[in-house]
């Protein structure tokens, strides 16, 4: 039985979308795909916020999370952490022998601009990572206030993972002091997973020259350098890049404004939604992801039973609750290519199922 | 203009494997993806010739190879070297900080057995890299020859790339004292690219276990922990696990003994009729990959003027030859799912050609 997803991630991949990957193959070192690569470039840059150059990464973002560090840490890396990805970042540090430390705050937390600051103040790290929307907890840092913090530390290379919220909100990544900024297919973008986009500043170039842990799969100069013929260094996940393009076509006829008020809207909508039946917003208020709700379960709804007659009865599924908040917190995507109308029948089908589980409105 | 590929790689994906992209997401956490993920496995195990685990890595097949590297070497690599990929294995060793040494032979020579066999006797390699099919130029060493010189080492682990072979003809993994069988998506399994397999022995996963340098998005004991839960440990890159699907049941209706005579029929033909315009086979005679011919430019046919009359012509386009064999070699593909009708129109296509640029049969 076929199904629509409305968790935060793998998001639902229309079949518009779909249809633009059944398109013959083409060699990765042939004319036409440098075109399709080039063609790429502006779409990415504008959504990015950067004058700096923006790879394809044929990995999920993990690859390049991981591949980053080994690019740039030569000191030590600080590791923000406030959920469950983020939290991971420090495992994988550790695991990569990097020299490593965290700022570790509660999940749904926002990263503080003053404990950064005060951290990356002792001198000791040359590396930062942040992760601007925590899709385990639906937690957003508020990534300008971030930036002064990141621009004041000129020496410090910052790896931002947004693979949540690019596309969805303005990124700025050179107005915010981002150096390398990171995110996946599969999320904000509602493109299928596979594939991720980096765009690292001269800055990181430079860090990553100076070193000799790269290795080839993720290096940055092997990136660079393929970049400038138009080509990306291993083989590309070219359904995928087919995929992106026609994404990018869409986003520019929506206009990104049009996009960002879009999720945002959306996003409130859901909130209330959730608010009207008694679940707050699990992360601190002010601080939710504009691409996701992650309601903590107050009301305690028995979540299992929720989604399988929200699937069974009208076809969508939503998230029970990333890893130690499972059955504990509920979260409902509004990424991608959702609409008034897609988002209104998925929250008129919850009515209906809460309503079937006993609950009524407070 | 649309035009179907004859190139090593990626190979033509028919559009029968597209559409089977064209699917809704499922969540890769979710009871329908493990079932997809372990319907995969008897299949991939029969092609493979092993009993060992098959793992699905979001990357293409370099991203595996080194991470392979960065998991087993803990004395010294040796790497086997008889063209552009095996050679590259080398300069990846090293650019992983690893002690690394090669069995330098000429690209179209297949590795010896007896040279391998007294290099791994010195003692000082735990770990041989080898190409079987070097799709460069297309030399296919001598897997069985080879197989009995691994199992004379038990103290070695031996990683072996089958991009461009595996499916089209007996590897048997295991009967050949392979310890990490690799292959990818876009050759011979002709699904588009972005995706490896690869399967590990017991041998490969113990070694792995001893060191610390494995990382995390290529590691070994984390695919084998996702494995065991019918997962990977990243987000998978899902519609080309669906074309897989297609692709696995596809070969089971064809048989796998039926594809093996197919791909050698095939090869057969092409290899007939290059020589037969007086084209010899670049690779040392009986030492042809089975998925395509690399053939030397013994008439010095301008490549440039063939592919673009191919492609304005008829639609389709061979490779010119790779790195420094361009103009040298041209190479043709019938890897995947080309047939007597598709290969008899390529060569028919390519008669016509040759004869437009004033060449007659000898």
């Amino acid at each position: 039985m076929s199904y629509k997803l409305f968790i935060p991630g793998p998001t639902a991949v229309s079949e518009k979308t779909l249809r633009t990957m059944v398109q013959p193959m083409i060699g990765h070192r042939s004319k036409d795909f440098i075109a399709l690569y080039r063609s790429l470039q502006p779409g990415l840059q504008k959504i990015f916020g950067t004058k700096d150059h923006v790879y394809l990464s044929t990995s999920s973002s993990w690859g390049i999370m991981e591949g980053s560090l080994r690019n740039v840490v030569q000191k030590k890396v600080l590791c923000c952490m406030n959920g469950a990805f983020s939290d991971k970042w420090l495992d994988v540090a550790n695991r990569c022998g990097l020299a490593a430390s965290a700022i570790q705050t509660n999940w749904g937390q926002p990263i503080e601009p003053g404990a950064l600051r005060s951290e990356l103040a002792t001198g000791v790290y040359d590396t930062v990572t942040i992760i601007h929307s925590e899709t385990s907890c639906g937690c957003m840092s508020d990534l300008p206030a971030l930036g002064i913090v990141l621009r004041e530390f000129p020496d410090v290379v910052s790896i931002v993972d947004t693979v949540s919220s690019c596309s969805a909100m303005p990124i700025d990544k050179d107005a915010n002091g981002i150096d390398i900024l990171i995110t996946g297919s599969q999320k904000a973008f509602a493109l299928p997973p596979g594939m991720a986009m980096l765009s690292p500043s001269v800055k990181a170039l430079d860090r990553a020259a100076k070193g000799n842990t790269r290795g080839y799969y993720f290096d940055l100069l092997e990136f660079q350098k393929n970049h400038e013929g138009g080509m990306t260094p291993s083989t590309p996940v070219i359904t995928l890049i087919y995929a992106l393009k026609s994404k990018l076509d869409d986003i520019q006829e929506e206009g990104l404004e049009a996009r960002f008020a879009r999720h945002a809207r959306l996003n409130k909508a859901v909130r209330a939604w959730g608010e009207s039946w008694g679940f707050s917003l699990f992360p601190r208020p002010g601080f939710g992801s504009v691409t996701l709700n992650c309601f903590a379960n107050t009301r305690s709804a028995d979540l299992v039973a929720l989604n399988k007659l929200l699937k069974d009865n009208h076809g969508f599924v939503i998230d029970g609750g990333y890893g130690k908040l499972k059955g504990k917190t509920f979260r409902i995507s509004n990424m991608g290519d959702e609409t008034d109308e897609t988002i209104s029948d998925l929250l008129q089908a919850l009515d209906t199922v809460l309503s079937k589980l006993g609950l009524g409105k407070p």
